[in-house]
C-alpha cells in the first residue's frame, strides 16, 4: 500500500534513527519530525515506541491543527509542540527533541549557556537560551501547546530569530532544536549537547571564565555564514 | 532435561544480559530476579559468575523462604533480599540489583535525588530516596534478610508506595529497582542511572537549583500514567 | 588520474579519520596535514566534508603561501595556520587541529594546563600553554593567518621550544598539536586529550594539587628522550 | 621454535591486551607481567609497543634481577618494579600498571580513596593508599627499582597486608595492582578504576560523605572473603 507520504516518513524515520545513533536518546526519550509544507503536514515519531522497533510505516503524518492524517498509531505526546513551531516559524523544515544528559543538567539548573568559545560560535552567536519554567495555569491547561507558546515568548523576551538561534532549552525540561531539514535540527541537537557539555567542564575548570569577545563571535559566525563565509563546500 | 521452569529461567536469563548490554553491571557486579507467583519462586542469577560465561541453565530457582527449588549453582549473595521484596510487595514481577556508578555515588552520599525535571518526573513523583545504612546489630545479623526490612522501613518512614517509586538507594551500598516485569526492573535501573547523572551535574552547574514545581510534576507524570495517559500506544 | 602527491593524500587521509576513529572530532570538527618539505606543499583535509564521506582523493594540496596546487574542493578553513607553522617550524612534518572536548574546556577556561604527574611529563616538561585570546584589530584582519601568528608569540613570550612542547591551545578556540609525521600531530592531540581530562579531575579531587616536583619531571622526560631514553624499542 | 616459556608469555599476553579491551590504557601507557616461581622468572610486555600491534612471541622474558632470560625486544620500562615486587612479595602471581583517568586523578591530587561503599568493602577493607612521591635522592637514582621501595615502604608505614590490600596509587604517577594470576591484577586494576570514579562523584555530591562504618566494612568482606565466604561459587 502505497502513501503520497513514503519519502516524508523515510525523511522523518531516517532523522529518529539518527538521534538514537548519536546517543542522543536512551529507550522512547526523544522524537523527531519532518515537515511537508505543499501538504501543510508533518511526519513525527509515534508515541513511547522503542528505536530499535521504529520502522518509517510507523511514522504518523498530522496536520498543523494535530489531526493524525495518516497512520495507524498514536503520535508523540510532544506532537502539539511541533505543530505550533511550524505554524508560526514557516520557513522551518524539521525539530527534534531529546532529553541528551548535558543539555538537560543545563535546563534542570535554569540556566543560559554562555557562549565561551568558537565552537559555539560557529553555530550561533548569542548564549543559548533557557526558557523560564510555564506558569501553573498554562501548564494545567493544552501543556504541550503551551510549550510551543513558551518557546516562542521567550525568543520575542530576548529578541532572538529563530533562524539565528536553532536550539533552546525548556526549563526543567529539556532541548529542542530545528532547522531546515529534519537531519539538520538533528545536527543542532547533536551540536548543543557537546557545547553544553564544553560549557560545563569550563565552569569547573574556572568558575570566572568570561564569555567569548564581540570580535571572536562575529569572526567564527561568519566564517560560516552570510555572504563572505568560506567554511564548507557551497 | 526439561524444567517446568525453563520460560521463568529464559526471562532472568534474559533480563540479567540486558543489565550487562545497558552497561550497568562490571564483572559479576549485580543481579536480576523474575518471579512466577502461582508456584511461589523466583529465578535469579547465581553467585559470581560472569554475564559473559552465564546461560539460561545456569539460572537457579528460590522459593519465597531462600530454599533452592532447582540449579546447581549457589544463588547470588542478595537472594534473601528479592525473596524479603517478593514476599511483601505481592504484585511485583522482577527485582534489578546493580551498581551502576551514578547511582552508587548518590548511595555513598547518601543523599535522596531531587525531582529536578521531567525526565524524573515522566517516572516517579518523588525524589528518589536514599534509605539510611543499617543499624550494626541488623548489619552482624541475617544482612540480606535485614536489607529487605531496610527497604520497606525507608518507605514507610517516608509515606512512598512501591508501586509509585520503584526503585531506591541503599545508603553506602546502592540501588535497587522492581517493577511488573523483570525487564521493567532493569529498565527502571536504567532510568535510575540516568536520572542520577542529570541531577549530579544539574548541581555542578547550579547548586540551588530547584526542584520542579508541583504542578509539572503532576502534569507529566499524568502524561504517563493514570486514566487520562496519553503517552505510548495503549 | 595519477598525482605525484598520492602517498601525501593517503597519509593525510588516514591521520584525518584516525583522528575520527580516537573520538576527539564529531562531524567536520577538526583537519590534520601532512607536509612535503621537497616540493614545499602540504596536504590537508577539504572545508567542511564529514569524516565517513572523506575519500583520499578529496585531500587538497596547498603551498606555504595558501595557493591550492591541486584538488577540486576549497582546503580546510584553518589552512592558513597550518601554512603559517610549517613556513616558520622548517622541521615538523604534521600538524592537528581539534575540538576535543576537555582540551576545548582548558581552552575556554583560558588556563595552562599545569603538570600534575608522569603522564604528563612522559611527553613534555612545562605546563601545556593556552595562548591568550587575540587582539581585536587581528582577528578583523587575516584571522587563521594570524592565529599562526598568535601561536609563535605565545611560545616566544613563554621561552618554549616547538620541538620540546608539540602541542597549544588557544583561548577561547581549541587544541592545535603538530609532530614529525601527521601520524605524529594526531597521537599528540589524543595524549593532549587524555592530560587534560586527568588535570581536570586532579583539581576537582584537590584544587591544591600540587605540580609535579622537578626532579621527577626531569625523570620521566628523559626515560623516553634524549641520549640515555631507555622507553621503547629504538 | 619452542619455548618453555610459551604458556606464561600466553598468559602475560592475554592479560595485556585485557587491559586494553578495558578501556583502561591507550597507546603504550601500561603493562601486565605473570610470574613463574619455579624458574624464577617473570613475563613481561615488551616497552613502547602498541596493542594492536603485541604478540605473544613478543613478550619479555626475565628473572628477578632484571636481566632478560628470553626475548628479543626491551621489556617494559618498569620492569625493575616489577622484579622488586616479586622479589618481596613471594605469593603475589601478576601485576597490573595503567594510566587509567580517575586512579590517576586520584594519584595526582595525592589523596587516600577513602572506602565510601559496599563496592570498595567487597575488595578491600581499608581506604586505597596512595604513596607519597619519592624524595629526590632516590628519583634521580635506581628510579624503577626505588619505586617498589616506595611502595613497600607506603605498606609497611601504613601497616597494610598486600595479601589484603592488593593495589596503590603512587603519588604523582598512577596505580600498580597485584594478585595470585596476571588476570586477577589486571581485575583489580579494572576493579580500582571503577572504585575511584565512584569515590570521586561520590565527594563531588557530597563533600563531607562519611566513611562507610566499621559494621558494613566486615560484612561485605567477609561476604568474599574468609571461612565463612558466601558470594560466588567456591
Amino acid at each position: 500500500m502505497s502513501s503520497k507520504y513514503k519519502d516524508l516518513k523515510q525523511e522523518c524515520y531516517q532523522a529518529n534513527m539518527e538521534l538514537n545513533a548519536l546517543n542522543l536518546v536512551i529507550y522512547t526519550f526523544g522524537n523527531v519530525s519532518a515537515v511537508d509544507r505543499d501538504h501543510g503536514v508533518f511526519a513525527i515519531k509515534p508515541s513511547g515506541v522503542a528505536y530499535e522497533k521504529l520502522t518509517p510505516q510507523d511514522i504518523v503524518i498530522v496536520d498543523f491543527d494535530n489531526n493524525v492524517i495518516e497512520g495507524s498509531m498514536r503520535p508523540s505526546s510532544d506532537t502539539k509542540t511541533h505543530a505550533y513551531l511550524y505554524k508560526h516559524w514557516k520557513d522551518i523544515g524539521g525539530i527534534a527533541h531529546t532529553h541528551a544528559t548535558y543539555s538537560v543538567a543545563w535546563s534542570q539548573a535554569q540556566r543560559d549557556i554562555p557562549i565561551f568559545g568558537t565552537t559555539h560560535a560557529d553555530h550561533l552567536v548569542a548564549d543559548i537560551p533557557c526558557a523560564a519554567p510555564m506558569q501553573d495555569d498554562l501548564i494545567q491547561g493544552n501543556y504541550e501547546h503551551n510549550t510551543g507558546i513558551q518557546i516562542l515568548d521567550c525568543f520575542k523576551e530576548k529578541g532572538l530569530s529563530h533562524q539565528e538561534v536553532q536550539m533552546v532549552l525548556l526549563g526543567n525540561h529539556g532541548p529542542f532544536s530545528w532547522g531546515p531539514t529534519a537531519a539538520k535540527a538533528v545536527y543542532n541537537s547533536k551540536v548543543l549537547e557537546e557545547i553544553a557539555r564544553m560549557a560545563y567542564l569550563t565552569l569547573q575548570i574556572n568558575p570566572d571564565a568570561p564569555r567569548l569577545k564581540d570580535s571572536l563571535i562575529k569572526k567564527h559566525y561568519m566564517r560560516k555564514h552570510g555572504k563572505d563565509a568560506y567554511y564548507g563546500q557551497e
